[in-house]
């Protein structure tokens, strides 16, 4: 018998009493979000028209290292996790690799992904404010899900605007939302004004996760006793998702195990930047020096063909102004199956730190090329994983076979951030050779990067 | 904090070594399999045609109290198990029951189900005897998709006959199947003799498991190198299901709970059997006097409703004769969602154990019924349930109901044998008030009671 289990499970007395907020400890702060009339930095109670209050004051806290997770959202946490870090004894079996790999995997309750871990601290805070309902939008379908979860426990209505190309590939995604009582609408619809005025522009368009942002928010501010919520990219959604690395570092901790990598998706930025939190603490102390890698669809590449720029965080120029790699709020990515990738922004922190070199290398991967790692990886470790965490996967296998070609017996850790089972149209294409790759190019890059914000010089 | 967890996870190192044979402590031995051609019993070598041969002798095995684990069905069982026992105190809150409610989880793995149980030790022996490959029938999926991928694992072909209403109903089904590496066709199919005749008599006939396993039993004998395996119902499957029992009463022992009412839903038999194994093993000495019950569809009613009699278990009479609790070999089922419990007969063990009143009580209910539990337990329990757990579900809040309503403190434990991610078809109509329930007429019955096999008197 391995002396390393396969899994390793922390007992519910370990799971994180507080979040981790990595921005105590960074070098250089994210730049402030400001405002798109005077571009003037903004203060909380600028987005309680937004957002419950307390996800405001978390949004701007950057200086509080340790926030307590309130005991219902604790309750709540730990009906799902810890959850469960594992060795991929198999995997490396099957690449002949002398790297350890772990992966912390996420995929174990019904949304499906980590995205869970941030919905029911946003569906509580509201609750707690007294609110009605919340609105948000959804790509994949795991962070409607979650939402729809966490509000059938905490008591709040949910509408969710679903991004349309989603909502055609995973129809019965609509049903899970359903299930938990949530109010589910394809995105752009004709309810909102932003949406009409998208699809008076684009009468086809699949729609994106900018799109179903504005459509959101204006759902939000327009409904009394509603607010917004949204599943990455902010701060206190990372703040939420440190509970991912605050257990695998405590998991690997036991084991004796410490990454010379830590790589995960990055689409918004939540996954990767929940699992890097602790390890970059690390980083940022001179502890230690896992080298660390996001990895994007080459279809969306706000990290590696990106500009670092503030931008909007939506495609109705309903939000403030955020700086951060973007491909423009315009740029409407090709229909990639990572629905949760296909977003033109990236999380404000993990931008900061890709610019500082903390997060040592952004990569892109083709679709196609991401399956094939899917499909193995499902063969060997039995867990059919999302298209978005198949990203990690992919890279996780290439540096593995890196070991393998050069003899290093590195410590691999990655995220899955969770599970496939809503994207068999997409295993599907792959299995009958139907997928193909989308590569924008540098035009369609150009068109994005035209819609940029003018923000005066020294912003 | 709650004193018990939300979630028991029994270390690796706890994850029993031995399946648990519970033949070899019933009083009364369940019938013997007879030749459908002369009634004589059968020897285990009689079975070699269809089945691998470790299989066979442990069908035969009924004096072996613990049988070994083989290492590397060992080593597979740790990628996904010890499964947990979940303390539902959501569910007792919402029903404000004084019931201690607890439910051991098999769903966290890709095949949604305990099937991977018996399927990773059916495709090892088949590996071990050399064979090529196996076949098999799928209902609700959850089987043929833990074939595929204890095939995947072990090296070796499979053939999967899906129920064409199940295909109909879970198109993605399909997909996980070939994902993994399985060959998949829809039952009844014309790639068989008997298939193709089921075809010509019920030409619009969604199929049932007993036409599927016709089929495959088919492609297994006439295939060189093919052998067939059987998801429930036998008692080699049984005595794989046992990990289920063993790990659940090592979880509440060290939880210092004992169920006072064990509850699981019945289609074949395995989950039941499973679960209920060690605590029928102190039924059966006086060790204990638990309450055991298990809960079938009122649309396929093999033991509220059925004849304790000699059976076929297809409906090409290709199988032995076996006895059981049963509809009748042609008893063709209306078309419940729960694809796993649409089966004209029970194993022979439960069978049994029910003739004897060790098995204490069969009941059945009619799906809006079962889907109204399934909601509200997604809703409080963060699981989205399988269509066949739910039976369990509705049993466990009824009698949890009783328990407010009695006063009693009673401690209830059931199998939530697996998750509905694949059932949302099913979930939609009853969410949109299109579902159905459908009993059998007596009238109904007596056509399938007819075409029972005429066994000389004292069989």
């Amino acid at each position: 018998m391995a002396k390393i289990p396969y899994k390793t499970y922390l007992s519910e007395e370990q799971l994180p009493q507080q979040w981790y907020n990595l921005r105590a400890d960074m070098k250089t702060q994210p730049a402030p979000m400001i405002s798109p009339a005077n571009f003037q930095p903004l203060k909380p109670e600028d987005l309680h028209p937004i957002f419950a209050e307390e996800l405001c004051r978390q949004e701007f806290d950057a200086t509080t290292r340790f926030i307590d997770i309130p005991g219902p959202v604790y309750d709540y946490y730990r009906t799902y996790r810890p959850s469960p870090l594992v060795r991929a004894y198999n995997l490396e079996k099957a690449l002949d690799t002398p790297a350890r790999i772990y992966f912390k995997f996420e995929g174990n309750n019904t949304s499906g992904s980590h995205k869970l871990n941030s919905a029911a601290p946003q569906a509580y805070f509201a609750k707690q404010q007294g609110l009605q309902g919340l609105t948000t939008e959804t790509g994949a379908g795991q962070w409607g899900t979650a939402m729809a979860m966490s509000c059938a426990h905490f008591g709040l209505d949910l509408k969710v605007f679903m991004v349309k190309t989603s909502s055609e590939q995973k129809p019965y995604r609509k049903v899970v939302m359903q299930t938990y009582g949530a109010d589910v609408t394809a995105s752009p619809s004709n309810t909102t004004q932003v949406g009409r005025s998208i699809l008076e522009r684009y009468p086809n368009t699949g729609g994106s996760l900018g799109c179903a942002i504005s459509e959101a928010i204006e759902a939000a501010v327009t409904n009394p006793g509603y607010r917004y919520v949204l599943g990455s990219m902010l701060n206190h959604v990372l703040l939420h998702q440190s509970v991912i690395g605050l257990e695998a570092k405590a998991a690997m901790d036991q084991l004796g195990e410490y990454p010379d990598i830590v790589i995960g998706c990055a689409g918004g930025g939540s996954n990767m930047g929940g699992l890097m939190s602790t390890y970059m603490a690390d980083r940022l102390s001179g502890k230690a020096n896992p080298y660390f890698i996001a990895i994007e669809p080459a279809s969306c590449p706000s990290m590696t063909r990106g500009r670092y720029a503030y931008d909007f965080g939506d495609t109705g120029h309903t939000t403030p102004l955020v700086k951060m790699y973007t491909l423009g709020s315009d740029f409407i990515p090709s229909p990639n199956h990572a629905g949760g990738l296909r977003f033109h922004g990236m999380s404000p922190i993990l931008s900061q730190l890709y610019l500082d070199g903390y997060l040592d290398e952004a990569r892109s991967a083709e679709q196609t090329s991401v399956f094939e790692a899917a499909t193995l990886f499902a063969r060997v470790e039995t867990i059919l994983p999302a298209p978005e965490s198949a990203h990690a996967i992919r890279a996780a296998i290439d540096e593995a076979i890196k070991c393998r070609e050069s003899g290093q017996t590195k410590v691999i850790l990655f995220s899955l951030s969770g599970t496939g089972y809503f994207d068999l149209t997409a295993y599907s294409s792959y299995l009958t050779h139907t997928m193909t790759d989308y590569i924008p190019t540098d035009e369609d890059l150009q068109k994005g990067f035209a819609t940029l914000p003018q923000v005066p010089e020294g912003k």
